[in-house]
């Protein structure tokens, strides 16, 4: 029996080609535009630099907030969080009054493009560097049938056929499992590309690092370079392997930080219960992680709930803050940056390129800070690469986002 | 004989319907998003309130620099400044050594949406509010088949048939000449819309005004709050002739003064010459042009201009600049914001919210300020509403530009 794979998959509105060639996306978090350019100044990235002139090398516009799980979301959907439903890493249940970790499959309200790919008879590997990262974007997928693999650098000691579709991942890749902050994390993931696209060779493949070297490290730092040397290895190896190859970020990341090396902080919860009185504002930064040694969990999105009556006048509040660029009602942050209702607090604020937001200063453990802080959130990361190993074709008219990035891959390659 | 027209017009690389319904496109100079919403707010545009109900109220980002003319040429032409030149007011020739101003026809490298309407047996229609404006976006129209009219209210008096296909316009519109700093002009821009869908009855129709007030006003100020409730009528009369009308913004408008009303201004030639020495750089800000009065020719957008061999040093120095949002070579410039590679300094510089960039204290006539200054140029003025009477279908995963207007109000109206 002849079996046949259809010409095109479509998920939350979108199609995409199946591809002939096996199509790799990686997400490089926190790849600020800069990092690539000032390691092929210097010569470190020969591989990249052949691909930027030969095939595409071209910007996107980020998810915001401009963080990690809601951009990585949208990349995998190919749709905004308004559709899938994940704006951050925490929100506030106003009905449960708790605040919530949005870390778990559950709260993904639209199919993914791998497992809509997998369930139309492709095959599909996915590998993070966080485990958590993995259960947000491994959702969906069936491991019984042969056809997909997804795990985590930090727990490829773990991996099994029943959760991730392999085991023995350590050996297959070749090497040791990497500790949680380090470059090697992101490296893990590069590498296991690699040797998946060369026995598993799976139709699509998404590998999505982590930013502990970009929270760190500016472009054209020692440390940054020697990273993207590294990335150029690997780039270098899975274009040879004959793949269509298309690398995005999910935000960019600036320094956030004083002359003096200390963070720059707005502590929005302090300013509103100076004002407001304790208790009548809460202040959620989506940025909160159980990983926040590298940024503290300072970053330049927040979100403020409070009471309808008292809404207007803490708007008007946090505007006379200096570095508040953005201070707008839920409804026109939703509107303006596609996010879920029900996942955003009643005042949406960004703040400037340089500065981010806290609650309080004691609820800010910046002991893991061990370099000035680098961080991310605000309209000032929204710009990130859109680098391709081909030739693409942009519609007229059309503004790439970072979740265009399948939709570059299997349908606007030359 | 029957005369046929084709069902599509092709212009750009973008295809328009021709419409079977008269179709009106406005530019709400200036219009921040919020204006709207606090008039609203306080009963005074009943028709935008129903309107935004029973229709469309979305976001749409606007071309950078935020500035009038590259977004008008933007939303006439379908495409960013890299395909129709006009980038700002004001470039420098490098080979002539002089400053140009772009405010003439021969500066615009493509053809314009209504002019490829007339062409294919449309009946075109415009109105802008100032005359050099009009002299841009009417390139290409033919005056002579009694198919277009275009004028401006503020040469309303001297329109003629020759040059815009009507003359006797103040006896037309019903109203007497507007001064070039009012409110006025741009009432008059929808006075004379109005007036021509009524007896004219153009297929597709432009509208642009001034942002004079929006300068001078915040959003829900009761200089705001009554052109509004001017617009609201005009909005009515139109919706009333049974068009679909779609309204946007070339730019969004935001406070840039200090807490005394002063103008908060980075004098970047001034710090350049300071750092570098006189004459080792020039600053070019594309926003002057001959009506300073209401900016002072402060907007959030520079460019610098400066030998190869000293460029990373000024970028360095730049970027240490407080209040320097984004500052990039051109390069990367030309590519995140679509810009025309020639009529671009060698940095491009983006101030923060509050503040704007200068050359120098003594260059910038600050004497037409009478209120403390408001102004646009920057990625904080980006943001624009997307207002139709209809309701609209966006494809799955597309981020709506300001330029996408002819296509939301030719293609994308339900």
């Amino acid at each position: 029996m002849l079996t046949r794979t259809p010409a095109s998959v479509t998920t939350n509105g979108r199609s995409y080609r199946v591809p002939n060639t096996p199509t790799v996306v990686i997400c490089i978090d926190g790849s600020e535009p800069g990092y690539i350019e000032r390691a092929i100044e210097k010569g470190l990235c020969p591989n990249l630099e052949r691909i930027l002139k030969t095939g595409t090398n071209t910007l996107a516009l980020s998810v915001i907030p401009s963080f990690t799980n809601p951009n990585n979301l949208s990349i995998i959907t190919g749709r905004p969080p308004a559709v899938h439903g994940i704006a951050g890493n925490f929100f506030y249940d106003r009905e449960a009054k708790q605040e919530v970790m949005m870390n778990d499959a559950r709260f993904l309200r639209a199919p993914t493009i791998l497992a809509e790919f997998q369930k139309a008879g492709s095959k599909v590997a996915m590998v993070t560097a966080k485990d958590k990262l993995r259960t947000l974007l491994g959702k969906g997928l069936d491991f019984q049938k042969g056809t997909a693999i997804a795990f985590s650098s930090e727990k490829a000691d773990k991996a099994n056929m029943a959760e991730n579709g392999i085991e023995n991942v350590l050996e297959f890749v070749g090497m040791k499992l990497p500790e949680v902050y380090s470059a090697d994390l992101s490296e893990f993931v590069f590498a296991a590309g690699v040797k998946l696209l060369k026995t598993f060779r799976p139709d699509v493949m998404y590998l999505s690092t982590t930013d502990y070297v970009q929270h760190k490290a500016a472009p054209g730092s020692a440390i940054a370079d020697s990273f993207y040397k590294m990335f150029d290895r690997y780039v270098g190896e899975l274009d040879a392997l004959g793949c269509v190859l298309v690398m995005t970020a999910d935000h960019g990341m600036n320094d956030k930080h004083l002359a003096n090396g200390e963070p720059d902080v707005i502590y929005l919860q302090e300013i509103l219960d100076g004002k407001f009185g304790a208790g009548m504002t809460r202040v959620i930064l989506p940025i909160t992680d159980p990983y926040v040694a590298h940024h503290g969990a300072l970053g330049s999105f927040a979100t403020v709930y409070v009471d309808n009556d008292k809404r207007q006048a803490v708007l008007d509040h946090i505007k006379t803050i200096a570095g508040v660029e953005v201070a707008i009602p839920a409804e026109e942050a939703c509107k303006r940056f596609e996010l879920p209702a029900d996942r955003i607090g009643d005042v949406v604020v960004l703040s400037s390129k340089h500065k981010v937001l806290g609650t309080s200063a004691a609820k800010h453990d910046l002991s893991g800070l061990t370099e000035p802080l680098r961080s991310h959130g605000g309209l000032t990361e929204q710009t990130v690469p859109m680098i391709a190993n081909r030739k693409i074709v942009v519609p007229a008219g059309r503004t790439l986002r970072n979740f265009d990035v399948f939709d570059v891959a299997l349908n606007l390659v030359a």
